[in-house]
This record gives structure tokens, C-alpha cells and sequence, in this order.
């Protein structure tokens, strides 16, 4: 078992990467102090597989755990949802040192970690990440939020789980394209950070689409250490922590204009950071020879490297309304190198619009 | 004009109080460095006072101010009324950097706080209390939450605001009821942590019911100074914080029996107060004359000391609910004298019964 310490002044935690962690996670909540109910999140997918053998292990520890089930899939990040759970919540008596555990993918966790950051002001809250995507990126960091229908994460707050536990034995069961969305988030950490972790991804691309254990476990632990170190310099993103964002503003702007469907997040991310080079190359950031470099490593982890589906005009549009926008004005975090970006707010427009246009096909 | 600092590590913020603040906030509304947008949340009374004239003063400063008024009255404290200004502040596109503004009492203040601290993850936010209540107890300290209809405050936050100003000029016109409910939370300062405030409130009552403008801007001053000491050593209520909640496990009880409707927040705190001066004596740590002493400059204000429409059952099912409550245990804040209280969990029921027989009347 590895560990990976997200290293806060006030509220630091850890990051438990193996396989097969039931015992570890057992006498963890034996242990920590948490009072004796406990909510599971699940979702209808993953909460029928391990709901209730998850519940059954707090029950063997002492806990009086209740289970919720939300629909599996985006919709489920509502506040009617969230005050479902609250309303749950209420009703089985948790108290403020009760603790909410996500068990599930990225929904899962902004859902549960919404709801633990605002019910009675803050409950603890442990994630259990059961998605590639959600173990590299949404339940490390302490971002939390439910969707808006004018938009996705506007409502929420920057909340940091007690611990986290990811246990690698899960992904052995996802579906392929459900591997490959959270390569798409790998990718970035190495482009943003580690230009030797990026070149460890194109020397063992083939180990990691067969997920070799030791492969596997290399990257979750390298993209965990990478984020940890992000966050903890920049807990609520007032500066470095931006750089995250590599890829996601026309990322966003992608998963907008097709609504949420065509692509998952991971596809629609990777779509970004190739328009996200190529706005770098035009700049004079970059070489062609690095924007070639990232679109093959994403073409060997199947991610797309344009988008069908999306006009020019809707991209902008979502754009200059994307939450990160200040006073109509977007920061977008460019490449330097692999390895290497920083934050550009003068980008013309025009030349936004001809990276955009690279991007989109029919 | 007088200034109380909340000197919190990270996120410390300035209390001005004074009267007619008008230029006071305009130039701090210019220089503070917000982006342009700004939504004034109001209620329907107040609102339609000040809401339209505080709009035209920030148009005056180069800001593009919108007012959103919820109706009156608790009932706006709610996750419909929150989904509500969500949806206007995108619409009128506040980022990241737009300052959201209380212009009202407690329910405006808590519910614009909770807005402020999830809208894209936490906005700045500013409080502008216009009731004595909300200048002496709730504007002050990051608490904030809307109800869910099985609790009060049950959704919510530690959310600091960027500043608060206190018009001393607004409470010339409150009626007399809503000065009392002030009271009741000025009183509970006194009994906490400082006789010589107790002592100041007893010799000054007439002054006091009469706002004359000195003794007014005292009472406001002193009990903002001692809720900012309470609150800069324990903001987030692991420890000292508790004593805020000096007659809040009573006074809830109370309100939740009577359903809000009988008694005002300050009342129903006034009886619960009294119901923890009897604890206090039963459990052997004050004298009667000090209960006597306390029941007496309630009587004085116009308060309350027994509730009407309330159950002995009722109220400790309230009571084991609370939100306060750990894993059904009742951490009861008693005094030790006037202006010195402590935490106490070991408080046999037919005690708490026998004093819950004691404030309440048929």
C-alpha cells in the first residue's frame, strides 16, 4: 500500500493507494472518532455491487451506517438530490461528528462532498473512489459541488476529505472508454508538471491499457502526488492551482455545447489540451513538434483529438460565461514545454476562435 | 465611527459601526477590488426602503449593482430561496470576484452568507444588518445556513464576510419588539463573559429602551467585541465557541414547539436563558439571587421568562436533536455567575425536566 499525504496546514489528510483495502478501511473507522451513524453515498451502479458489503464492515466495527443511492450519472449532481440526502441525513440522526463516505465515481464524490460540507456547517467526509477519473482527479483536493442547469459545479465549496482511499482492485471492472476518461486527466498532470511522468505514459502506454498492477499503481500514485502538491500550495485556487485547468476551459465549453453527452469528461478535456497547444503554439510558446507529441499520446489512449458537434459561436459563449472568467476576461493556462505551462489573459480573440476551429469537426 | 476587528489567521475582517455609513460604504465599495457586478439581496420590507437607493450609490462608484428582494420572514431562509438567486446571479453574470451584499436582518444575512460561500465555490461577500439582532449576533462570526423543514439552520457554512457595516441610524425605526429580541442576545454577552457589561445593561435600561444614541452605540459595540473574541479563538465551535449557545438548547426547543410563530428568536432565548440560570442552581453552580438577578433585566427589556405552548416531551425530543447534540448527548453551557459560564454533558434528565417545568406556564 502506498500513501500520498495532501499536506494542508489546518486540515491535511492522507491518500491510501492498494488493492484490497477492506481491512485497512475497517479499522480506520474503528479508530478515528467519528460518532456511531454513518451515510453512505453510492450510486445505483456501484452502491448494488458494494453497498451493502460496505455497510456490513462498518456494522462488524461497531457503526450504524445507512446507505443512499442516487442515480448513477450527472443528473444526480442536483440540490433536489442533495436535499434528499440531507432529509436522509435528518432522518437516520447524524450529528456533526458523523461521517458521510463517498463510494463511487466523481458524482458520487461532489455530491456527498457537497452535502458534507453544508450539512450542520460540516460533517467529516471520507472518499472511496471507485473511477479512474475520480481517483486521480475529483476526490483529491477538496473541490465539491452540485450542478446548476445554467451550468456545471456552480454551487459548491472548497471542502477536504478526512482521508481517502483508493483501492486499485476496482478499475479491474470499469468499462474500457471509463479507463481511457481518466487517462485523459493523466495526461494532463504530465503536461502541466512532470514532463518524465509524460514520457513514462508514451514508453508504457500498452501496460497501461492492460492495466498492469504495477503500471497502474505507478500512475494514480505519480497524478495523486502531483495534484497533492498543486493543492496544498494553492488550497482555493488564487493562483497555481489554475494550472489544473489546462485543457478545461474549452473542455468545458466542449461537454456545454454537446450537453454533456457525446463526450465524458476525460474526451472532452483531452479535445481542450489539444486546443490548448495549439493556442500555445500560436502564441510562440511552443514548438509543432510538442503540440505532434501530445496529440499521439492521446491517440494511443484512444482519447479524441477533435469534437464533433460544437459551432464556434456556442464555445465562445460558454467561454467568456465559464466560471473561472473574471469581468468577461478567460485565464488560460498554456504550454511552455511538456512539463510547463502559465496563465495568458491577453489571447486575441481571433486567435482563440482559429485554435477553436482546429478542434471542431463535422 | 467605531471599528471592531474579527482578527481571524486567514480571512480577519473589520466591524464599522456608526451612523449614516453612506460614504463609509461607497468608498469602500470602490476601492475594495471587486469585479463589476454585484447582487444586493434584501427582503421585501427592507428592500423596498434601502434596496434601490444602495443600487444607485454603487452606479455612482462604477459598480453594476442587482437587487434580488426574497420575501419577509424566516420561510425565505430556504434552499428554493438560495436556487432562486443562484439562477439571478448567473443570469446577471456574477464571477468569481462579484461581492454578494446582505442588506437586511437575520434571514437576509444568513441566506445571502450560504449564497456567498457555494455560488462558483465562495464569492466575497459583505454584511449590512439593519435589525439589532442581526448587528449584534448574526452578522458577525460566519455563521451561515437556510433551513430544511425538519430543522432550523440545518444547511450551511462557516463563511466570514469581507467586512459588516453597522448604521446604528436603522434601528430608529424597528418596532419595540424587534429591539427586545436584540436584547435578549445582548443580555446573553453580559452572562457569559462580562459582569461589568451585565452591570452596564442593568444601570442603563431606561437609556437603552429609550436608543439613546451613546448607550446604543455601546451596547452594539460591546457585544460585537466580545461575539469577535469568542469567535477570533474559535471560529469554527470545537471548543469555546460552545458558549455562544448560552439558553440556544432551551430556546430552540421553544421555537421549534411553538413552530417560529410565537416567540422571536430573542424571546425564546430569553426563557431558555432562564431555564439554564435554573439548571445552573440545580446543579448546585450559582446562587438564586443570581437567577433573580437575571430575571429581572429580562423583565426589564420586555422578555419573556416563561414560554407558553410548550410540552415537557416536546422540548427534550427537540433538545436530543439538536444539532448541537453528539451521538444524543446534550452539552449544556451553565453558568458559574453572572459573566462566566462553562460546558456541562452530565446533566441528569429529571433535572433538565424539572427546569423545563420551570419556563414553561399554561
Amino acid at each position: 500500500m502506498r500513501k500520498v499525504r495532501v499536506d494542508l496546514p489546518e486540515n491535511g489528510y492522507d491518500i491510501l493507494i492498494g488493492e484490497n483495502l477492506e481491512e485497512e478501511i475497517a479499522s480506520y473507522f474503528a479508530e478515528a472518532g467519528f460518532s456511531s451513524r454513518v451515510l453512505i453515498l453510492s450510486d445505483s451502479n456501484v452502491g448494488k455491487v458494494h453497498g451493502e458489503k460496505f455497510a456490513e464492515m462498518l456494522r462488524r466495527v461497531g457503526k450504524q451506517p445507512s446507505v443512499l443511492l442516487v442515480p448513477a450519472g450527472e443528473g444526480s449532481k442536483s440540490l433536489s438530490e442533495a436535499e434528499r440526502a440531507y432529509t436522509k441525513a435528518i432522518e437516520v440522526g447524524l450529528d456533526r461528528k458523523s461521517v458521510i463516505v463517498a463510494l463511487g465515481g466523481g458524482v458520487v464524490g461532489d455530491l456527498a462532498g457537497f452535502i458534507a460540507a453544508t450539512y450542520m456547517r460540516g460533517v467529516p467526509f471520507v472518499q472511496i473512489p471507485t473511477s479512474l477519473l475520480a481517483q486521480v482527479d475529483s476526490s483529491v483536493g477538496g473541490k465539491v459541488a452540485v450542478n446548476h442547469r445554467l451550468g456545471k459545479n456552480l454551487i459548491g465549496a472548497f471542502y477536504q476529505p478526512k482521508r481517502v482511499f483508493i483501492d486499485l482492485h476496482c478499475l479491474t471492472t470499469l468499462p474500457r472508454r471509463e479507463i481511457s476518461t481518466g487517462l485523459g486527466e493523466i495526461v494532463k498532470y504530465g503536461v502541466i508538471f512532470d514532463e518524465e511522468f509524460f514520457e513514462y505514459l508514451e514508453e508504457h502506454a500498452e501496460a497501461i491499457l492492460a492495466l498492469q498492477p504495477e503500471t497502474v499503481e505507478h500512475l494514480v500514485v505519480r497524478s495523486c502526488e502531483i495534484k497533492a502538491e498543486v493543492v496544498t500550495k494553492d488550497e482555493r485556487e488564487l493562483g497555481l492551482r489554475a494550472i489544473l485547468n489546462f485543457g478545461h476551459t474549452l473542455g468545458h465549453a466542449i461537454e456545454k455545447e454537446t450537453r454533456y453527452v457525446r463526450y465524458n469528461h476525460g474526451e472532452a478535456v483531452a479535445v481542450g489540451m489539444m486546443g490548448a497547444a495549439y493556442l500555445s503554439h500560436e502564441m510562440g510558446l511552443i514548438e509543432n513538434s510538442e503540440v505532434a507529441r501530445l496529440r499521439a499520446l492521446l491517440e494511443k489512449f484512444s482519447l479524441p483529438t477533435q469534437a464533433e458537434g460544437c459551432t464556434e459561436d456556442g464555445m465562445m459563449a460558454a467561454i467568456i460565461h465559464d466560471k473561472k472568467a473574471v469581468d468577461g476576461k478567460v485565464k488560460w493556462i498554456l504550454m511552455e514545454a511538456v512539463g510547463r505551462v502559465r496563465a495568458v489573459t491577453d489571447v486575441p480573440e481571433p486567435t482563440v476562435r482559429k485554435c477553436m476551429r482546429m478542434i471542431v469537426s463535422d
